[in-house]
């Protein structure tokens, strides 16, 4: 059972992601600007690694940059794998202070009540900030998780060429963050992501902690319908090939005979379209736009690509127009450790905090650790869903909330050990 | 019964049609740009004076610049009101050779073959160009025919301040074409505009000769609609206030729901669209696009901005949206002189061409002059239905077949009076 005197700092862990949150502030209004691999980086790092320092963590830095702070058991580990909590602290531009960050230090107020209480886990407990995450600057995003889990060389992220011309390893040894450390030669036994939800589903239905057990499969296709230009006063609507038309009707598929054919799991976006020649008299010869689709299942999320491809196909045919479909992103969807989850349940319930089951939407670290331990995350609600934006905002209490959760799971997970 | 001695000169016709398509060439491919009163504008209207004075036609300019070449009967006219062939001679940006032109060198021609035949009608005859039909710089378009026909009084039309900043009167008095005559001083008993179809119909249906009886009316609205930005993979859909995803049911339900009401007659087109923010992975907050609506029947045009109306209101209520119409254009339907359009049909029925009653779908000179005189029109194909691009073209003796109408029921008009 977990130690009664261990306790979250509510204030300092307030004031931490407070204070991380000035760096690289964007003076125009709110928010801050974190770009991986960046001076703001290397600010918020530096600070980062001060405050494992601060409680005399052991902090270990590896090739890709990642930032790794921990906490040592007593005795001799052997086999014993430690506990890795983690997350990161980039930003995208013009950001929300608690993206990432929230999951990081809320991992070293975890190291911080061992230390408050002069005690040691009997695992080691490690706080994890993983490299380029959001992948404003270099793709793919993820980046630090993904090496870490093997999925991409480190040698091919060193040489990523990101948007502005830098070389990645480049800009890593400038800032002073290449390490020796191999990605991935620490194994631990379990993976726990604390993050805020970055959507409304907590909030509208007035619960505190989200169990996260899966994690979306993404589909993203940009798809370029071809049709005839032609005036929008002369031309019948029998001899039109109207690429907006089609494109439209598309759309609009995608909301009435995709989603409707899985309304609870299946997410279906248009967020950006483009007519050609785009001018208010003439029929359209080319409408270009992009789909978004996500389901946690992934047999769910290749049927709705299928009855997207067959009413491309259908109408194509009806309208005398071609379609053409790129794919640009295609991520299986993930399934977290249920044990973990499980774990994670118990201990909001034990706290006393709503809470429910649910399915991550947006990307995290916590899915490329998945691939090597067993992993899983908490939510806490996110104030209209709202991220990726200075408005990004959940209640201090909710916070704390979080991190007791977090607290809570990690000393029941350890005393099992 | 016409004349059978009189007969439009076709090699004549086309080389002027070509000779004044060279004038405002555009080098880099086979277009010309003649915008109103720009110096090419000039260029062509000094031709065009030319060859009126090579056929002894007296050359009159009114104030806003509209030219006319009279061929005057053998007597004095006293109430024998002049018959009038008008079109206009500005084109837009990159035009082809025909839109326009085609109908003022028709006219003549038609002046031509009395020449030729040592002929003078029996009431006088009337080439008129028109200053502006295009409206590429000047708004609004079709101005020379719309001051003309009392619609908008010449201190105003002169006074007009174009795209470039300059004023229309200082223009038109720079290329020396500020006339004297009181626009529609000249009133005539009837006008004939002989005119490229720029539509498909005439020639997928295989038919030489459009009998133009009425011209569409045309309804422009501006649509908003605002609804919430949100993360694409986070937002559950029955969250979502997805302003693409309703933009796009409009868009469809345009087709689906207001042009299935009345296929024949109204047509729906959306040729411009934009999303904000245009993020692939977030919902749109704000979608704005157009929609042109035509039906030659306003009362039809009036029920399916009815329908429109009512399924706007329909989906911002459901999808938790607000929407915004705003009207940019809303012209009532023109319905043609029923007898002049006989006397077109019977000409085409005469000369053994195919022909169909017709709709106009664009705007032309001619819907002007009907509010004060009897008007109608002649179409012949264009290939493609194509217009306001160099590829407009109709074959050579398609335009000859249309000289011909126009001669023949000039003449059966005259023949009566």
């Amino acid at each position: 059972m977990p130690n009664a005197s261990l306790a979250i700092d509510a204030a300092q862990l307030l004031a931490q992601i407070a204070a991380l949150g000035t760096i690289g502030f964007d003076s125009d209004d709110a928010g801050r600007t974190r770009i991986a691999l960046s001076d703001e980086d290397k600010a918020g790092r530096d600070q980062l690694v001060q405050w494992m320092r601060d409680l005399d963590l052991e902090v270990r830095i590896d090739r890709i940059g990642n930032i790794f702070g921990i906490l040592h058991a007593p005795t001799d580990e052997g086999d014993r794998q430690p506990l890795m909590i983690g997350s990161h602290i980039d930003t995208v531009r013009n950001a929300g202070a608690l993206d990432g960050c929230y999951g990081v230090l809320s991992g070293l107020a975890v190291a911080r009540a061992y230390r408050a209480a002069d005690s040691l886990p009997p695992r080691a407990l490690i706080v994890a900030a993983f490299t380029n995450e959001e992948g404003v600057r270099y793709q793919p995003d993820m980046m630090g998780s993904l090496v870490y889990a093997g999925g991409l060389p480190v040698e091919a992220a060193l040489d990523v060429i990101g948007t502005d011309g830098t070389r990645l390893g480049d800009e890593l040894a400038r800032i002073g963050y290449t390490g020796d450390l191999e990605p991935g030669s620490i194994v631990p036994r379990e993976y726990i992501e604390l993050h805020v939800e970055q959507g409304p589903i907590l909030e509208a239905e007035g619960r505190l902690i989200g169990v996260v057990e899966n994690l979306q499969g993404i589909s993203w296709q940009k798809i370029s319908v071809r049709g005839t230009a032609n005036h929008a006063g002369t031309t019948p609507t029998r001899l039109r090939h109207d690429a907006g038309y089609v494109a439209a009707a598309i759309i609009a598929f995608l909301r009435e005979g995709v989603v409707a054919a899985a309304p609870e799991t299946t997410l279906a976006t248009t967020g950006s379209i483009c007519f050609e020649p785009d001018v208010i008299n003439v029929i359209p010869r080319l409408a270009t736009f992009t789909v978004d689709l996500r389901d946690p299942d992934d047999e769910r999320l290749r049927a709705a690509e299928m009855r997207l491809a067959n009413f491309l196909a259908m109408i194509a045919e009806r309208e005398g127009v071609t379609i053409e479909s790129e794919r640009l992103v295609r991520f299986a969807p993930v399934v977290f450790d249920g044990a973990l989850a499980a774990d994670i349940e118990t201990s909001a319930q034990r706290l006393g905090f709503s809470h429910r089951r649910m399915t991550s939407g947006a990307g995290h670290d916590a899915q490329m650790i998945a691939r090597i331990v067993p992993a899983a995350m908490i939510f806490v609600p996110s104030r209209g869903g709202i991220s990726h934006n200075p408005r990004e905002h959940t209640e201090d209490a909710q916070l704390i909330n979080g991190a007791q959760v977090l607290l809570d799971v990690v000393q029941r997970r350890l005393a099992r050990a």
